[in-house]
């Protein structure tokens, strides 16, 4: 997945255009910088294991798997900025802006997601058909019902008050577009409807895991293990499942997650080990 | 279109997201502060002339022509960001970031994005193929070598002294998704190749021309006329086609671009009376 990410150019595809991309390498070197920074590629290995679990080769979802990993980069660039969660740390490395300026990375952030629709309409396999769905996926998962609705939820602690309300916001700003990297997986071969369902239903689970053990990494986890602060979410006086439910609690409420996401994909026919090492994984972060 | 984008409620299709939505509310109403602060609408009315001029009801480009519309928004709502081009006024309103703050309208932009490609893939008809086609134009013009890169480019003021080195930061900030107003007007009836050639060129010149005028009004127009303050670039020391040419020079480039512009509609056959009306009122924004 890295290998593919690191020979994305940005360039343009028509040769007449070549001229034009003069003097934007900058912008470039500032996407490059936040796209290559490491990271767990969760989002693209997730719809690569899906396809694979389908029988489709990881070569035909590469270009909508690096997508995702394009959406979710731009995401943490924006979300890094001064004027939304002010953070300099990230993958272990000075954020975006601060490398490059608060302009060159909003300006970054736009590209990015620019260019993951591009790669999807230029270069995923399968027909139309199939780039619409990716791309009807991608777009509700990232728009006011998605993502961006999410962290706007999330800057304004809008009805942190309950568990019930904290899932949502959870699940706009981190669920959809792991939840989107599932559907995309899907969208090559799609499976009969109660067996989408389960992918489904297993997305959401996996979304839900991953959120809890971030708020319990943010409390017991290590700067060098997050590549970024530890206890920035107690500092901002942001409710988190540990806030809400304690250490234990928070825990509890994991190993519960983790085993309905493993008890979801033993209902689904084919190969699911990919999936499952992807579920163990985001459940042993913090184990 | 003015009613066809004010009806556009930003929510989900899906009736069990309907909850997820509640608490974006105030994230909607940025997005709506800026997409429905009137302004011309040149690209959406650009796109559904060029569809008529083959033939095809307004309606059935209504959804892309929205979609250009909320691209062009959205960049607006991220250029005047204090970390960009710090504007406070635009289209005679405050900007998004004066009333709703740098956050919800850096969201703003980037939801209204994600919104604009999915309205194409749940809405666009003409089926798969043709809307493919469409996003790609629209994330071709506004990825790095499109909108963002000439935006960047812009901000770094890279190569603007000279007259090619304009015409290229131009091309590529505001030319490109001008042009794609026309290319996805292209899509649900695609022209013969010279012909498809011919309105591709006069897409390119329709560009060229709004942005010697846009260059031109901000030395010789009316706060009023303009709905955002005058001399914003020379005060910026920005290289402009006034600054290159002087204003009669400006005028006379205007001119001659016009022609070419016209001209260009002459060879395309179908009934290009709208097109036309919109050539010459960009041209009269000066006259």
């Amino acid at each position: 997945m890295d290998d593919y990410l690191a020979a994305l150019d940005f360039a343009s595809t028509d040769p007449r255009d070549a001229a034009d991309a003069e003097g934007t390498e900058g912008l470039v070197d500032a996407m490059r910088h936040s796209l290559l920074a490491g990271g767990k590629r969760i989002r693209p290995v997730l719809c690569l294991a899906t396809a694979a679990s389908l029988g489709e080769p990881a070569e035909r979802m590469l270009p909508s798997a690096a997508a995702l990993e394009l959406i979710h980069t731009y995401s943490l660039i924006h979300d890094d900025l001064p004027a939304m969660d002010d953070d300099d740390l990230r993958r272990g490395r000075p954020t975006c802006h601060v490398v490059y300026g608060e302009d060159t990375a909003i300006l970054a952030g736009d590209a990015l997601f620019a260019e993951a629709v591009r790669l999807v309409c230029e270069r995923q396999e399968g027909g139309p058909a199939v780039k619409v769905r990716i791309l009807a996926e991608l777009s509700l998962a990232t728009g006011v019902t998605g993502m961006v609705g999410g962290q706007y939820l999330d800057l304004n602690d809008a009805g942190r008050e309950s568990p019930e309300a904290l899932a949502r916001v959870h699940a706009l700003k981190t669920g959809r577009l792991m939840a989107a990297a599932v559907h995309c997986g899907l969208a090559l071969s799609p499976p009969a409807p109660e067996v989408d369902a389960a992918y489904r239903a297993f997305a959401r689970e996996l979304g839900l895991l991953f959120q809890i053990v971030d708020d319990i990494l943010d409390v017991a986890g290590t700067e060098e293990d997050l590549g970024k602060a530890v206890g920035a979410d107690a500092r901002r006086g942001k409710v988190t499942y540990v806030s809400l439910h304690g250490l234990a609690g928070a825990r509890a409420l994991a190993e519960q997650t983790h085993g309905r996401a493993r008890a979801l994909l033993e209902t689904i026919p084919g190969d699911v080990a990919e999936l499952i090492d992807i579920t163990d994984l985001v459940y042993a972060r913090d184990n």
